[in-house]
């Protein structure tokens, strides 16, 4: 990798790719040129779009993918054979087994197998990790029941127009919403995650990328995981309620420690006050917020403990994990 | 009883008084008349308010209490003395020996031992029962882990008018929020529910509330109940994700049986198009909707369940509940 790497971003004016590209600015990330690409050639006012073809990789070193699978799954393959390193936001290589799949504070290690292409985690899994990877190493994490409270950022920046479209809908009492990205009344409502469900298991495949991905990152199968995916009339942050079942029993205390000295992550646990993670305070936030830590009186004493975390879903959940890819890239 | 009661409604201009009174002309509820009582007298469209005093009840056989918990502390028992039964909506006297707690398709026999005061549970507790009671009889229910997705309407109708001002607000593009209520943006937000946390435990009452209710209603403390409550943009309908360890294997075609067959319950769980409850489907509705019914992988086999429930927080989670409670006192 040369010290200061060619990029491109593909899907660079979407919701993700607009972030990838603040953040290299915000970041100081040491790069020759920035080019964006799309299935369309225009121009933003910040940057030249070039359209996406075979040989748009041939000049650049690093390759961020955040359009679609289908985008990743035709040219990620092509950007990689030209020498390139993709990162890529899509599902469609997470699960490959020749493709690393990586949170850069839980397993940078698995960055130095890569052949080409690196995956960059579902937004929820991300999220997640960061609150329950620090306790699972000191406690190990045996099951987690997970609940999500999901932003329309993750259906991208459609989801969140769709969702502000219908809150002005709203305040217009228009008879009908806008419904052309979710399907149904957002605003003032909540849906289970509009991903395919699995007709034997009763997964969706939010839920599905959630167990599945947490074991290939913790190299473990043996974490029980049960998620329910839900998506909230939120913009942009996700919540969820997480409870754990511990091996080895924790107290609150060493809990809140153990999180306040973990990388990414903010303390937000005012009983006093009740102040707790709110999509609001982690918008626009680098770290995830944890907070509501308590132990579970419905566990053996110590071996039981819940958490409600929030992170913005464009940026640790997606842009900002894809850039510490980078970074770490740029280190080795 | 007299067959046709008097009845008064104290707090009859509330958000769950409003349903009350609506819900005894539409389900016939046989009565001599129905007069509500107030802090301050004053008229309404539809019914005359009285100032409430300590002889209001000389002349009311059943009082359906919806006001806050220390008006009823204050004037309960004085309605209770004079040979008047109250229904009360607040937690004042829900934990009491001496009152019985009663969701009337779990535990209609604690109605017999009441002492002219009964409560009608949290709203949560309810919408939860409607669900897992019916499966708590066939499969024993060991321990379940549940996160809510609580409406404005639990703060009554000024949470309501809150939510919905912030949402003008948000298309006026304001500065800054009216947070009288919930004292924090609400719109495209959401929150730990906003009642006072446990210094100790960490839980928060709404949830200390579903766990004890919850023990009292099924008469046992053998069930483990980790709860976390939080308040979503949503107006008058509550939803819980449900995941719960069973004493006997069950399956997914059973627990749907079983739930169809379960009064005051609607199934929502059609996997190939993606429609489960929500809470605009639930707004309006006398049944808890319940979908999502899957087994979870995380769990020895078949003695895992999932489940998603949305109810009116209203209906079946106030003003329903305490007519039926009335109703069932008229067939004793």
């Amino acid at each position: 990798m040369p010290r200061k790497p060619r990029i491109a971003i593909v899907g660079a004016t979407g919701a993700v790719g607009t972030e990838i590209a603040r953040l290299l600015d915000t970041r100081n990330f040491p790069k020759a040129h920035v080019k964006g690409l799309a299935s369309r050639s225009r121009s933003t006012s910040t940057m030249d779009i070039e359209k996406i073809t075979d040989v748009s990789f041939k000049d650049v070193d690093i390759a961020f993918f955040c359009a679609n699978s289908s985008i990743s799954q035709t040219y990620a393959p092509i950007a990689a054979k030209s020498g390139c390193v993709v990162i890529d936001n899509s599902s469609a290589f997470r699960m490959n087994h020749d493709v690393p799949l990586v949170v850069p504070e839980v397993n940078p290690h698995a960055l130095a197998s890569h052949q080409g292409i690196i995956a960059n985690p579902n937004c929820s899994t991300i999220i997640m990790h960061m609150a329950v990877y620090p306790l699972h190493q000191v406690y190990g994490v045996e099951r987690a029941v997970i609940s999500t409270y999901q932003a329309a950022s993750g259906a991208g920046a459609s989801g969140m127009y769709e969702l502000e479209q219908q809150t002005r809908e709203w305040c217009a009492q228009f008879k009908s919403y806008s419904t052309d990205v979710f399907g149904r009344q957002y605003i003032h409502n909540l849906f289970s995650h509009n991903s395919r469900i699995d007709p034997d298991s009763g997964y969706n495949e939010e839920e599905t990328k959630m167990i599945r991905e947490t074991h290939k990152i913790w190299e473990t199968e043996d974490v029980g995981i049960s998620a329910t995916c839900i998506r909230v009339p939120v913009l942009r942050a996700h919540c969820e309620a997480i409870n754990l079942t511990l091996t080895r029993p924790a107290s609150v205390d060493n809990v809140r420690t153990l999180l306040q000295d973990s990388p990414g992550v903010t303390l937000v646990d005012d009983r006093d006050n009740n102040q707790f993670p709110e999509p609001i305070m982690a918008s626009g936030v680098d770290d995830v917020l944890v907070g509501r830590i308590r132990l579970d009186s419905s566990q053996k004493y110590g071996h039981g403990i819940d958490l409600f975390v929030a992170g913005d879903q464009l940026l640790k959940g997606a842009a900002l994990n894809a850039v510490q890819i980078a970074e770490a890239l740029l280190h080795e």
